[in-house]
């Protein structure tokens, strides 16, 4: 079954800071991937399943440049597999030193119709990433091949990527802060919930950039709070 | 007594890195809080008295979501009692794995009148803050709800932010370079000293720009370069 | 002898990137300037030779604010000595917790027709240099002085900057990405191969973009790839 | 009330390890002090309630080498304070660059009958700590006084401490591996439960180095293990 | 046909920083572990083929304290299936916040012939595994169960290990300094050079503890050099 | 001149720890080389003038086995020139994934007569240069050859050791804990004051083992302590 469209809509509409919330009164604390940010952070939401990739560190004598003439390299039979509307996570044990992977690579995912890519390493050009119009997260740039500290090793396996587990299927939303890996089980359910918190939260702040105090209001334990947040979902009709 | 408007407009008009030389004179080293960044790198100086907030790592089982209902948790205590011209100060032992605050929080000190807000961690909904006309700074954005590593403890007594220590009342400043702590006792002789040493910088860089040497110029130690800044400071009314 | 008007040329056209696929193929796996990024991600690439700047960690004493006033103090002279055309390459031991230099400092090096700077460490007035007309990389912002932790000591000698070595007379060439630090002996023929390499790499992203496979593309496995890159040479003039 | 004499024996009778498994089972994943280990390996456990001293990092004019003169300095005073049977524990903020205390506090609290002393920064005269009789856990050694880096604060507030949350009353077990964190109000039952696990742990361990497999054994899912455990406990006494 | 008993010898009697350099001379610079040291430092050396398991982040809904009852759990799993003269490698990404395994685990392998046992993250129960008569290799004692952070999921793939590559069957040697990772089929010819290197270090030592420079010696650049280690390894039988 | 017989033999009997207080009374902070620790704890102090090393990042192509070949390697050449008395300071940049030397360098040293050894890297051999006669400090084991990592190229000029500043001619302290840079020119007050601070502190010891207090004691503010410590000067002939 997978990801229904509906549910990819609702978590395009809501932040990753919400989402986290959401799962964190699930008991999940670790979904976030740490210390990764967009190059181009006007992008809509990054949503779609997880599609992953899982380096090693290199050894040298298995990873001179010739590599890449066959055609079975996990680093680009990964690019040419990933489906359409998932998004590539790769597993770089947070090793900026080397890529995780160029442009061109990058290119090649958003035309197969890709949603987006997520390291814990670095991307090589860079700029030219940022240009694209694909979501694409990395730690910070990183221009050496990536056979200069990674091999490229399996494809969709469990993975560690900024120390959140990401398993094949789990739903990954990206915005301009940040991801996280929302459990396949639970994706529907969360998308649901972050859609009404984030309603709630649309409210809070009309009215504390309209000089409300915070308290009773923000969590709403003032009935009050209660009543004016129905009214103005009615009057805006969400 | 306090922060006088003069001093506080004085250190509007000068920068974080001169007033960091200012304090060494004072052999005072390690007043700059590391590894902060502004989110709204556009705005005017953030200048206030440091109002702190301190975190320590959270236990799960006194953080769960509900606590944010108690109206005195000191998180949304400290929102609400920052005092107007203040900068409210966190401690979050530079942790950024989970959120210090959030864009609601931010928003409602905003029109408290406070006058900016600074953590060593990181904030969530950070695209959302860096769009309000409010100072804030940290290291990376983290969406975790902060109650994911972070509970906080204590309003308004000494702590370290950025490996610098930070009391209550001491004068806060910062640029678009970073934040630098001025004990409150300095803070009059700082900001003047600040202002005269912003001056001759002013003026040596535009002989710089001119083409002149630093050789003798910075610092003044050809006369010719006294007399310089002399007719400079005359004929630029400074 | 040194870099010839032809080598510069070339090494402005190509990505730090390429350059660094041409050293890992001499066995050269270790010559990017880890972690250090442009203030000002939008001029044209940095290319010249290396001159560099060595400090150690700062011993109070022998650091007062008073040492700039000998012109024979190294930090200060190496600005005025740095060659027109040559980059200045400071190794600050990774420590940005204070500058490495700041706006004045880095005006003059433009003005007297240095190509660039970098530093492993941070600089101070950085907004100012962000908007200087000459290349600057560092790791990130640092108010305090230098004095507060470096001391400047050697001119010109071979040092480490972001864990890659670096001897006087290398080519430091630098892009929005990042800075790499080509050998000087291996200048011009590098020079050559990421001309080839890139010419190679913009036909490749035009077909992706256009919607091709990458595989027996990149590399160009399939003889098929070749002919069409030799098409394209030809109607492109490359 | 407090921890009872039984409790502090049991726990006195059981590893570090035993206990961080008590507490996962109630959703308690962070009461491990991370990155301390013990100056002296061979003494039996470390058993007592938490009495706390915080330290923030120092301005140096605050902390000149007459503070000491002052018989109300917080760390001076907390030495004097800290009840028998207790464990000092020091938020040192994970800063091993100065230390946390010398031998001759230590030497002072040991006479006083405390149980034991923690920091997550280092200890000075680290070899004369080890030869004494008390239980003192830390990162490593740190020469420099504490005067260099920290400022002692509070006495007796909650505080992190190798990442671990610490409220005063808290129970702090330690051993030849590590220091664990014991809500106060879950000090009984986590020693009752610990000491059982324990009998277990050295029946499977008996069992192991005769030759057994840990298949149905670890945990003991095959009845028969259930029925050799009981045995092993009648026949040793446990 | 895997590793022959001459090789394993001839490992057991060189040093690990022999091999390196053997290593180094045909171009493997990054073969050894990095940052793990043995429990217990007076054992024989560690020579087995690597069997390797790997940990990804825990998520916490999947790794309840009950997972152990299955059978099939990849930890235990891995500890029966192991063989004999074999060496278990732990990929536990360097985080050593939770236990890798524990000394019921540890022993059981013991029992079962297992040459030894590393991981890059930490074992809890560490005093127990150091009095235990097989080599175990460590970052830091981690006394956390293996739940709070690790999710053992895949048996004898390949692995990072403390920045080193590790592919199932190559041949880990571990002394009392650390670990190093020897690719298979250059086994046997690393084990016979780094044994006549050996004697050539044990001629040299013996020489420079008499006084003699190492000028000449150390290389023997010196042809008296050449003529005295033949006359040392005629004398010595080696 | 240099340092004298009777500075050294001073030296030789106090801490490092107490001559860290004695530097930061005259402004010094930063003078204890950090993260570093003895191979062999149980030797007389380490006291000597620094002789220096500097290592800067490898270069492949400048650093294949063969450049041991030349005399004039500085790593090598150091080692034969390091004057009897003497200390090594290596400056490693604090990276220890190769050696900054090994055991038969080391042998030699000791062999010349000099002082000690001390890199902010790591030793190779370490088992066996911890049972030679000779103190080294190192931060960790460190197996691969030196050329993995290190280029040795600058011998006795100023370097930084473990972040603290060294230059040639420092006296160099290491004791059981640690390891401490003088300042030429303050070595004979030095030594002098931290010795009759031993004293005083020999004298606190004594008394907190008898149960006294120490307010009043510790410093030594109660005028009666100042009495009983010339008692015991007296009384023990210090």
């Amino acid at each position: 079954m997978g990801l229904s469209n509906e549910t990819r809509e609702n978590l395009g509409r809501v932040s990753v800071a919400t989402i986290t919330t959401a799962l964190f009164k699930r008991g999940l604390r670790n979904q976030f991937i740490q210390d990764v940010h967009p190059l181009h952070a006007g992008l809509p939401n990054m949503v779609g399943e997880a599609f992953t990739l899982r380096y090693i560190p290199a050894r040298e004598v298995l990873n001179p440049i010739g590599v890449f003439k066959d055609r079975a390299h996990p680093q680009r039979k990964a690019i040419e597999e990933c489906p359409p509307g998932a998004v590539m996570v790769i597993d770089s044990r947070k090793d900026a030193r080397a890529a995780s992977a160029g442009s061109i690579l990058v290119a090649r995912l958003m035309k197969r119709g890709c949603a987006g890519i997520v390291t814990d390493g670095g991307f090589r050009d860079s700029p030219d990433i940022a240009r694209l119009a694909i979501p694409a997260y990395h730690q910070r740039p990183a221009s050496p091949t990536n056979l200069t500290r990674h091999q490229a090793l399996d494809i969709n396996v469990p993975i560690g990527c900024g120390d959140a587990p990401v398993f094949p299927g789990d739903v990954i939303v990206g915005d301009a802060e940040g991801v996280v890996v929302v459990p396949a089980h639970l994706s529907e359910e969360i998308a649901a919930e972050a859609l009404e918190m984030t309603a709630f939260e649309d409210f809070v702040t009309e009215e504390v950039l309209k000089g409300r105090s915070i308290l009773g209001l923000y969590p709403a334990t003032d009935p009050q709070s209660e009543r004016d947040f129905a009214a103005w979902r009615k009057a805006n009709g969400r």
